[in-house]
């Protein structure tokens, strides 16, 4: 049986491009691999990518010179989380109060880790997780 | 500056967990970490944490003992990718054909790399991505 390594890409959906790309470009300090008018791609610790479409902009099959692409979308706040080192914890959160981004919320796991919940300009759900939280994190 | 390691959890919304789970752990073989009446947690390749969530069921904030986790949901054909080995591709071709999941689309990139697209049960597009598609990966 082969095996799946990773979750290589997470997509989020926005309604303004370039507010969501200021946001995770500046204040989350992601290095952006590719943008475009239909969605940009930050690098994430050199082990994932996320990817940002602008709503409406995917639904249809993208044909390119190597393929098709085919179509999606997204609706609603969505989730996804980052992991990030407990060592690094004050640090972000120094770093969220500093770019002026509320902390909804924190939980403190039964293994010991800690996630802070934040939200992105959409209102996408975005979580900081340090290890502690899955039997296999 | 703090730094995001990776994307640790991806999400995707469904209308039958059951058929979901059963897409998730028998098709594509993923351990599982965590079931509940409202959610499934899958481990992908000890790396990263696939969950898939009743849509509709978590739309609001849950108190849990060590805090509380904003609420979520989400709509639409969503995408998401699994990092898989080039090798390990045509087994993967095989897999999906034994499992009689279709096939939507392969995608070939400049880098060299080979994606291959699929639908999971709920239209979600699936991709399964060897390296040699971004600058990073």
């Amino acid at each position: 049986m082969p095996t799946l390594h990773s979750v290589l890409e997470t997509a989020l959906y926005v309604d303004d491009l370039g507010r969501s790309r200021a946001f995770y470009a500046e204040d989350l300090e992601l290095p952006l691999l590719l943008e475009n008018q239909r969605m940009c791609a930050f690098d994430v610790g050199g082990q994932s990518v996320l990817l940002l479409f602008l709503r409406g902009g995917s639904t249809q099959d993208m044909p390119t010179p190597g393929g098709t692409i085919p179509g999606h979308d997204g609706y609603g706040p969505l989730h996804m989380a980052f992991a990030i080192s407990a060592e690094d914890l004050p640090a972000w959160e120094q770093r969220l109060r500093e770019r002026r981004i509320p902390i909804a919320s924190r939980v403190t796991w039964p293994r010991g880790g800690t996630s802070v919940y934040f939200h992105d300009p959409d209102g996408h759900v975005l979580e900081l997780a340090t290890p502690g939280l899955w039997a296999t994190y």
